[in-house]
């Protein structure tokens, strides 16, 4: 089928080439004009005949808000737009009843895939109405793996939330294997880590494709010497916690995680400066309170405190 | 070569079998008749030719316990006891030291594999000194899966300190995908979730073995609306918790994962009566201390409290 | 000073008096006709002497919303609203903007004291411009406790954020001293829990105004048995760890105290049926993958998959 | 009463002194002959007589095992050993069999109040049999604060075990006020913060010893600009933990608590390094597994994976 995609980049421009070498007629618009088949949005809609597909492949918030903005001004009743960046759910719900006001469609897609998908395929979480979803199928079925991959998660929103909730169980999963390596260097009892985790690829419980990539990764570089422990967080994983919280849902795994990746990233951690400077007070000098100083605070919290001679005192 | 087997259930059974389908001599011990090739552990000693190796397949703590000790008075210098059950590393230590006050060699080793392990192979984690992990590897490599499976991970104490991180690692990503599936539940956006586990097999960051069981278990229940939410631990999630807490490793993940395991058998939180008890205090009813009615408490702590009226103030 | 009070409730109510005590000329509206000075806003507004401040102590969400709006319309340059409620920080700056427009004054106050109020005053965290603070200050001298219990926390939206934040710390006080309490229960070695506490509250470092409210729970109910372990949370707990994710501040504790209310109020854990079923697979029964019973799947991910026998296999 | 003190270092020699101003009759030892009244334990108990009491305050750990085996070969049935260090509860189990085999009692005591404890009298969590504790109760009374701070908690342990817990509770109210205090930090909303910290210590539900404490930390150095974010952990929060797991009891705070103490220390966090190992394998370079390269491995887990060109991809 024909379809415009707009954002060519690593992901969009991979995605393009498959849909292509899969039979579909695809107009990509890209603001740099060397890789783009056309000049302008207005430009692209013009090209495509009704009832037209746009797919969206640009970086979330703004970016995309712009590009449904400008598309929704474009495009015309019966016709799609699709994003395949990472936004939020419910920047999808707003995005497409921006659009249905105009007759528009939307679905929200997450994709997961990387430099391999033009290959392999790339795996795809949707959103959207049933019928929106079902016009689309020629193109998912182009681009999400032969054996699976596909899923049609719910209404409009479902794809992006979906594709969140993965990173927010991915989250988790690295800091589990994370953690057991770091348990493993730190003890003396085991002296082939990298030989432990390579061991666990084959009829263990956790082989895992993560798995497989640490291994590789300790292939390189056995003590992860040339790493820092640093990591950053995509929003997914933050948004992940936050709609927990929304659904009073406990993830004390994923939020740990999360939390993890942000302490990673503090030089010196300020809530380990109050806990150092408590443990300071406790430590026998002087902390009269000021009241009692003065005289006035026979009775004040503080000025009959005892305080211990050390921490655990 | 010739090795004893002492404990013929389940799983020693079929390591057993499997050893003798590679061509292993194996001589067998069982506190069960039926089963036992021998009738006593003097009897298997008797019948094996120095220098022996004996692979002890009972459950850990103390039957393992009562099985070494009887064997360190049978066998003699130069023979080598495997302990393949789900001991604690620091009781192989204690084992290898009274063992080889005789003289006698000591190897442990986790072992993964269960039911299908007669078949594709067992992994295998291996912890003992060189010589004796090499007079023994004929029987790994018949034991372990044809393409990998096996690490000789340190001395002795190795082999189970591995598999019990094996295990802390396998709690914490079941407790990510465990949580992923309940925020997915707990929102109504995506409504086939599913199908967004099913197809996460293919093409994305989180494919596992744990996913495809996952995903087996939806099939047949895709509510899971058989099943209590309730798990045991093993022993092994306490140990990697502890070890850890001995090292001064933060194990936030997997610490997580088995607090939520003690908290799925509890009918109800003692913790969260205390919460429930203090919000009650907030409540507003009467919560004049004891010394504050006796009038002398106008300078004890809690007599000037300003007690909100609702928990949030 | 002269000064509308809209909402005589609990709070509210407590407060006016108060004010009226303190010597200010307080007019209050309420939509209970018999506690209420005037019939309506506007009524209320008719009565104050500009430049008018004007008190709103109204349920957080909707209803501070619509009052704010109301208010909005009615009041004039150079008046003030005072929000008391228990609004979020970015209401604040929302309500603020928009009485801006029309040159109404906002300030925001957290508010902490409860039934005790009346008499020994309101811990007061105050937001907004100084001259608005400044002129409030006879109003906030009257609430607040005799010996401080008031801070300027800054602009706008700090008031309640800062109320929000100690909100947060006081979850994980009160989980700290549940933690505790649960493990003493739980093990046998002291047998006089209550005692602890109790003795706790002299000479210690957790003396605290939480724990003599414990020890009063206890001397009534030493058991806590006629409580079940169910906690609900306001909203201040959850705008608390999603004010953290947004700042990229790691809160585990406070977050932990806020799951472990979530989770009180679940009679099952959604994510522990998942742990379960998984525990389930691994039990050795049929886990042979759809693809493996069609005969296609010989190298289908889980098709050679080797399951333990048991749980920690 | 007589009563023998052994280790007069800050604690035991202010006790002592305690103890003489109370009308007590205190011999001391301590390997220092300068404040020793002493020369040896053997001396000691001869200068006592019989039943004799000797208070045992010397650090936990090997030296009180030593002394208690030395008092376990010198005392007689009927006198009593206290320790009054920071034991694990399970040492002072051991302790009071080695020494009621010869008939010697034992007493374990928790004990808080450090350099002010000399004035205000120090809080005593107290673990042995009835008759024991009996007897010694005019040391105790002397020693403990006048209006409470005493607790005979249960048998020998049940003091060290309330001690161990109470500095459980300890962590976790630390580190909640702490993340408070990072969170007001890291959001510009709140402009002083110190004030905020200084104006929760009257009317609020977190009020508290500890408040005070750091309030008086943050007087002298608003931001904590001169500290470290570094904290040492005693043994007793490890040991909470250990217990907790131990009964299946979940402490997530507590644990949290801990854990971030010990990623204080940390120059740099391994299982970070981990975390940015996968994150770097995802990133589009080349992850071919060694069996794909080899052309074997066209059905090995990995050899088909999908990497992610980005993250969160």
């Amino acid at each position: 089928m024909q379809i415009g995609m707009v954002g060519l980049g690593k992901m969009g421009g991979n995605m393009a080439e498959r849909l292509r070498r899969g039979g579909h007629d695809v107009v990509g618009y890209d603001r740099d004009p060397a890789v783009s088949d056309v000049s302008s949005l207005k430009e692209l809609v013009e090209r495509l005949q009704a009832p037209r597909a746009v797919w969206v492949m640009v970086p979330a918030g703004a970016p995309t808000q712009a590009t449904v903005e400008e598309l929704g001004g474009l495009l015309s009743d019966g016709d799609i737009v699709i994003d395949g960046g990472n936004s939020h759910y419910l920047d999808d719900q707003k995005h497409a009843a921006q659009l249905g006001e105009r007759g528009v469609g939307f679905v929200d897609c997450g994709v997961s895939g990387g430099v391999w998908g033009l290959q392999n395929g790339y795996a795809l979480m949707v959103g959207g109405a049933d019928n929106d979803v079902q016009r689309l199928m020629p193109v998912f079925e182009t681009l999400k793996p032969e054996d699976g991959g596909f899923v049609h998660a719910g209404a409009v929103g479902a794809g992006h939330f979906a594709k969140m909730v993965h990173n927010g169980i991915e989250y988790g999963m690295m800091q589990a294997f994370a953690e057991g390596w770091e348990l493993l260097e730190a003890s003396d009892v085991v002296t082939d880590v990298a030989g432990a985790f390579s061991s666990w690829r084959h009829g263990t419980v956790i082989r895992s494709w993560l798995l497989d990539l640490l291994v590789r990764a300790l292939d390189d570089d056995p003590e992860l010497a040339d790493l820092r422990g640093y990591a950053e967080d995509s929003g997914e994983g933050r948004w992940t916690v936050q709609a927990a919280v929304d659904h009073a849902v406990p993830l004390p795994v994923i939020t740990a995680a999360l939390y993890a990746r942000f302490a990673s990233r503090q030089d010196d951690s300020p809530a380990m400066k109050v806990v150092a400077a408590l443990r300071n007070q406790f430590g026998g000098h002087a902390v009269t309170s000021k009241e009692g100083q003065t005289g006035k605070g026979a009775d004040a919290p503080g000025a009959d405190v005892v305080p211990p001679v050390e921490t655990d005192r």
